[in-house]
């Protein structure tokens, strides 16, 4: 039921994520707001969250529970970072990322705009940009690459729509390459950062796609989640578009080599897989963001890996369990078909199926 | 079953549609492909077609049947015309505007890409601009500001995603304000010219929302369709965009005066409603499609109207149904709303529900 607090009630979806857990503890830290913490549970964990939050485990993809949520709960804020984020495979499940990313998030623009709400905050993504040449700009054109970034840029513009017909406010941001405690490390599709760390705690190399030259920047989740959680009320935010994160990049072996050092393992081997279809360089411009969010000291990465890496610790090794939707598999990269011929449920489109 | 012809198969969705039925009969007239027709009849009529067409009974968001019909026909080519394509409703029905343009689309990119086809005709359409300077030329920056222009957008950029990482070939082209022979006339939310003439064979006054000067180039269908039949034998259209279409503008008041007089009614009254939210001047720039597809004659406004009146006396006056799974009734235009109140079922969500 409802608590009894007088605050306006603020829905986060993707809660028990690695991210979303974050914002939560912003949130709650803030006190502006009663925080109902949704999640599936398909990429989350609820130990990810404090015990006693409000937690819905619904899918958005259920428009009928989230409406009836909505009624119950008369939501003032949504912050919505649920998705499926795994951009590189997000070629193979088509089906599923649109289901997940578009509809689920279309179902919340849809009840947002019914029970007016307040501020819409939406966590899109670097990948809107594509490979338009780096640093990226908000005012660039975007050009997305793969159907993940498409469905984010997709619900951006939707949101514009909403908010030109409906008046729906909204805020969005674009991070890149969030790191920090209470990241997946068991999924093997992405968080570089996190597979290092599994990878290290198993003995098993390092694996790099491809010649480790491609140059990311990394940002850490304590840096972001606190601007996330404080945007619907901060001047000049509603509305607006940021790239949001670290503005010093390096590059993937550079990156391998400081995990080994946070794990205590400076000489941990690196392992070179073939290259995948990646942009070779991203990283952005956050001028618009300091401009509007103060200029805020950022986390060094030796810093934040070192905390990240002691989570890890305690977290220890988590298993690599293969997405089990997938719908295409030409040219599907090697090592996740090693990883897909390895699981007895191989061919069962469940996920997708689930979710459709 | 498949045909015995030994020519390639060729899908075409959203056949019994408007220009699908057109784009039909292009393909059958050019002979080189054999035609499957694929609709769900949810806007177009079996009528539409020719008696001894391939005709399939089925939904594009049925990814199964989808799956079954590829292997079994082998198709070498798709001509994916089918959408629910009112534009103006799209912003109140988001969940079902998704579904079956987003969702329906990637279903047939998922199995072109697994039967490695020929080429992917996809009719687009000038929503995708939005309100940009005019005339809208392919190269300019799309910034769609409603639903149905957002869906379509996207389905371009994961087209030209699919070809980047399956080499999936495609051609896109971007239509506006068609109009001819087996317009669904019917259609209470679109279609200008079907509805104009539908008024005039009821007797009723013609209906413009605002004052009528909003500007739009109509395009008779005869003069689009045989380009999308050929289009995939057309060098330097793969993996293109097109804008398509008529060169000549007018307002919507003009185009009243015009269809009026091909309905043999020059004096029919005019009626004002308030105006909604729609851009005021859309027409195209045709340059890239000349050079590519040739110069090619244009029918003139007042003869493509008189074709189609003939047509549409002979059709004679048809229902209004008003869309029945509508999710938002906030900002919705009065007259549509009368539709609604006046609908036994206007409650109930059929056809978003249908197609979730
Ligand atoms: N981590 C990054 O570097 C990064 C970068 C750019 C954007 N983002 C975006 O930030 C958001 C959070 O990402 P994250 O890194 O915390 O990922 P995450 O996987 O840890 O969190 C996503 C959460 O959403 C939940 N979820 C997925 N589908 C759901 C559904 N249908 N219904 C309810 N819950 C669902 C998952 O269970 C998971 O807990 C995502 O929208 C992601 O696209 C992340
Ligand atoms: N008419 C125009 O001016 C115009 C302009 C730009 C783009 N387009 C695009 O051209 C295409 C054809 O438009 P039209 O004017 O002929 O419209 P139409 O409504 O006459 O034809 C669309 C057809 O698609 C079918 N359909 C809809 N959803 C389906 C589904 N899920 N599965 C199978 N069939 C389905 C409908 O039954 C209908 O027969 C559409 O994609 C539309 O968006 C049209």
């Amino acid at each position: 039921m409802p608590g009894s607090s007088s605050l306006p009630r603020a829905l986060v979806t993707g809660a028990a994520g690695f991210i979303g857990s974050h914002v939560v503890r912003a949130l709650q830290a803030q006190g502006r707001v009663e925080v109902v913490a949704l999640d599936d549970l398909s990429g989350g964990f609820r130990r990810n969250l404090p015990a006693d939050i409000d937690f819905v485990e619904a899918s958005i993809t259920d428009h009928g529970e989230l409406a009836r949520l909505f009624d119950r709960y008369r939501f003032r804020y949504v912050f919505h970072l649920a998705a499926y984020a795994a951009e590189g495979l997000s070629h193979f499940i088509r089906r599923f990322n649109y289901t997940n990313n578009v509809l689920g998030s279309i179902n919340l623009i849809n009840e947002s705009v019914r029970h007016e709400i307040e501020c819409f905050v939406f966590t899109s993504s670097i990948a809107t940009y594509g490979a338009v040449e780096p640093p990226m700009r908000e005012d660039q054109r975007p050009c997305p690459e793969d159907p993940y970034g498409v469905a984010k840029l997709a619900i951006e513009l939707d949101l514009a729509a909403a908010r030109h017909m409906f008046g729906l406010p909204y805020v969005i941001f674009r991070p890149h390459n969030v790191y920090g405690e209470f990241q997946n490390l068991g999924d093997p599709y992405r968080n570089v950062i996190g597979i290092f760390m599994n990878q290290i705690m198993q003995g098993r190399p390092m694996s790099i796609f491809g010649d480790g030259t491609q140059r990311r920047a990394f940002s850490y989740v304590g840096d972001i989640a606190p601007v996330l959680a404080e945007c619907p009320w901060v001047p000049g935010a509603r509305n607006e578009v940021f790239n949001i994160g670290a503005d010093a990049d390096c590059s993937v072996n550079e990156l391998a080599h400081d995990v080994a050092v946070a794990m205590g393992r400076p000489d941990h081997p690196i392992e070179h897989l073939r290259a995948r279809n990646e942009v070779s360089q991203a990283y952005s411009d956050h001028t618009k963001a300091r401009r509007i969010f103060g200029d805020r000291p950022q986390t060094p990465l030796p810093e934040g890996l070192a905390r990240m890496a002691e989570w890890a610790r305690e977290a220890g090794v988590q298993r690599s369990k293969p997405f089990e939707g997938v719908e295409v598999t030409r040219n599907f990269p090697p090592s996740w078909r090693a990883l897909l011929d390895s699981s007895p449920r191989s061919s069962k489109h469940s996920a997708g199926e689930a979710a459709a």
